[in-house]
């Protein structure tokens, strides 16, 4: 049974990171780099209970878990780091000109206020309580809240004390971080629509992100979204690689698409080629390689229970042929593949929903003008994958320059599970993949989403943030008239 | 009388936007920039006979148009050199490593798509046809259809043949610009309804921008909507400051207020002082500046109609005293300050509204806790200026401190009027000001408002764009392995 926390309570909390965002504000980058790497050494000493603990309440394998918490880690350290070198606050100066008007501009980012961070049940550690969302708000000064998953309470508490003993041990005000917990729609509701709440992120279903997207576009005073609603992840296999690799490739689809039982955004959930003997060398493949699947535990019965449904759901269309299947007992995600003809792909939009889980469709077009017509009616996704040679790539040009449309992240051949942890990454696609195409939610960029900039005209030096200050003491690159550099400047007093 | 573009044709110009898309995805930064700079030179081309018109259609005198026309000019050529730099491509990379599954990942930014720019009323240059969105857009990679404000027509006409004809002599798609004309509401819904529509540039009046960004919500794909809605831009006026220099304050704040018949979205509307011997004087000193001022014609009737409505509507509230106006005769823009306290203004919505035009409250509080109280009731605005000693800032901080969750600039003395157009301006504060409060409509940051990244991986370099090759060809400043440099790689082909 998981506690709900109070109305009464969730108000203080609200206020308490009023008042520590006031706080925030008046840090420097370097400072907060400093209490997140704090953060990131409590997670770190955690150790084996926290594994233990999370294994018990998601059924996800040891091995993934200390993968995912080493990641976790490397978020806050990797993130602080990119906090401290000023990227995120992107400060300019326009000093005063003779024949200008305005006199001395500054400008820099500050958080936007107060964050609700909505955490992710198939990432206990790196999408959750103290996960990528949490880290980049607070290192763009930003107080969270999170409202915690209730598929991992003991997870996310445990998480939530890391935090708060950092901010305790930094004498930092104790709204910086609130954990909300419950399983209440009506808390989640609450939060997004409060006056003092200024950005969302989430990580999980359509329905979910949208109902807060449209919440906060409804407001008094709209508020960014950020949610990242997941996607189809389509692989489109031409057609010499098809010929030299079809069995290779079935083997890393199938891989894929089954890794951590298909828990993943970025499952390639569809698998596009034109038919041929090259597909059915494929699909041969196929048929065999998914016998070495050994199917598993879901994260939990509300997500097996939507994958059985989907998946049936999925099998009852027309012009649906089932190709393969793995075979475990109820209550284990199956893992199925099936195949259809583009038309049918094209005309049903049931097929071009995600089903969550270890689920594919193979698309058999008739030819390369049907990879381009898919491709025109695409939605927007967070993956595609490009499994080609060469040869390919130069001849479905056309082909791959719309695929960008489409994507936040092509990938030439491999496979789209797997996001890493880097400046280059991009976990993000056009609509509905997430709710704002223009930002990530993995990689320090991440950062972006929770910041704006705030312009200082003619302001002493003394009251400057020490960001902007002609001295320069942080030491950071900043554009200083049109020009990058990391110089102080020598300025009469203005 | 305008003529109404039809649907047919409105239509037919999104399709070529749509193909010119794709022509734009695959220019360089380095080509855009060239063309932004050709644009330039054809608006300078336009000659006296752009002021004539402009003049003729907005009463606005030829000494300000002509500082319009540079600016302008400057926007397009400063903003084409922030693009060629790569600064608003933001290219990372991260090369393989053997510890790390992903090999190779690189990402840079590219346009969302095309862009529908609503242009403004009272900058019939430099926010309007050819103004900063249009060429922030076209900067970002996207296509721009011009919704044109029918206040002048003529003047818009010559600026989209400026363009038009850069387009023709490069011999790009004709699709990258078009000009669309009319009077009726319905277009520019239409407009912001379209499924090959991406994102949509807005300044001018609450109730349009906040009907658009509505209307982009609701879409089944929502987009992103940049509105600029304008604000009050408070003045708050501190106590040494007001002892020192009350009549040189009035002087500055009449002049503000009246610059260009009040009709800019920084217009400083509300003046903000405790109650004293200072203030008194302030007040006296208006009293006779305003006889300095000569009433002139507004924008086009509708603005005045407006103004006089709202000015009108402001004197007959409860607690209201008229302290100044000019006196002019019907049809022009008469000069309007009023006086009222603090707790008439808390409690009266009306009173915080913008008015456009030369219209102005003087707000009078019994302390400084009424000054805090007031700035904490604040919307969000594109300015707020501190009229203030260094003393003043020392005893207020709290209330400044307070104050930059308020809006977008930040001004320690001087008017805000003149927006200055440089990397370190930002125009754009919290909502209602703008839509989004992370983006700027001056300075080349304006550009981010239309990009988003895109994240290649294990791409071989032939297929890379030119900004994210091994050999870094446009030899531009780049995130690799997170560390910003501007070298070539020297890799092995992957």
């Amino acid at each position: 049974m998981i506690e709900e926390t109070s109305k009464e309570n969730i108000e203080i909390r609200v206020q308490m990171a009023s008042e520590a965002y006031q706080f925030l504000k008046s840090t420097t980058i370097k400072q907060r780099a400093v209490f997140m790497n704090a953060v990131a050494d409590k997670i770190e000493a955690l150790g084996e209970e926290l594994l233990t603990t999370a294994h018990a309440e998601t059924s996800l394998p040891q091995t993934r878990l200390t993968g995912e918490k080493a990641r976790t880690i490397g978020q806050w350290r990797s993130y602080a780091k990119a906090v401290a070198s000023g990227i995120y606050i992107e400060p300019r100066i326009d000093l005063p000109q003779p024949e200008k008007q305005k006199g001395d501009l500054r400008k820099y980012n500050i958080g936007l206020g107060s964050v609700v961070v909505f955490g992710a049940s198939n990432f206990p550690f790196a999408f959750s309580t103290a996960g990528g969302d949490t880290a980049s708000a607070i290192g763009a000064g930003c107080p969270v809240i999170v409202k915690a998953h209730p598929a991992h309470p003991k997870t996310s508490q445990m998480m939530a004390d890391a935090i708060t003993n950092a901010v305790k041990e930094f004498g930092w005000p104790e709204g910086i971080f609130s954990h909300i917990t419950g399983t209440s729609y009506e808390t989640g509701v609450y939060l997004a629509q409060h006056k003092d709440i200024h950005a969302v992120a989430f990580t999980g279903s359509y329905s979910g992100g949208k109902a807060l997207f449209d919440i906060a576009n409804r407001r008094e005073n709209p508020i960014p979204v950020f949610a990242e609603m997941g996607s189809i992840n389509p692989v489109f296999a031409l057609q010499h690689l098809m010929e030299n690799k079809a069995e290779v490739l079935a083997k890393e689809y199938i891989s894929s698409l089954t890794l951590g039982v298909g828990q993943f955004c970025t499952n390639p959930g569809v698998f596009i080629a034109v038919k041929g003997p090259s597909l059915d060398r494929f699909i041969s493949a196929l048929k065999n390689e998914i016998h070495e699947i050994i199917p598993a535990n879901m994260l939990h019965n509300g997500i097996y229970e939507n994958f059985a449904k989907h998946t049936s759901n999925a099998i009852s269309q027309p012009g649906i042929e089932v190709i393969a299947t793995t075979e475990a007992e109820e209550g284990k995600g199956n893992a199925t593949i099936i195949k259809t003809n583009a038309q049918s792909f094209l005309n049903n939009p049931v097929l071009s929903e995600e089903v969550f889980g270890p689920f594919g469709i193979i698309v058999t077009c008739e030819s390369k003008e049907e990879l381009i017509q898919i491709a025109q009616n695409l939605k927007g996704q967070l993956t595609i994958t490009v499994a080609a040679t060469s040869d390919d790539v130069h001849e479905n040009a056309e082909l791959i320059h719309l695929l960008k449309d489409k994507c936040g992240r092509l990938l030439f051949n491999g496979i789209p599970t797997g996001v890493e942890v880097v400046y280059a990454m991009q976990h993000g696609g056009p609509f509905p993949s997430t709710t704002d195409s223009r930002f990530t939610s993995v990689g320090p960029d991440a950062v972006k989403r929770f910041v704006r900039p705030i312009s200082f005209q003619n302001w002493p030096d003394e009251f400057l943030p020490e960001e902007l200050k002609n001295e320069n003491p942080l030491q950071i690159s900043r554009i200083v008239d049109g020009e990058v550099n990391v110089k102080s400047l020598k300025l009469e007093t203005v």
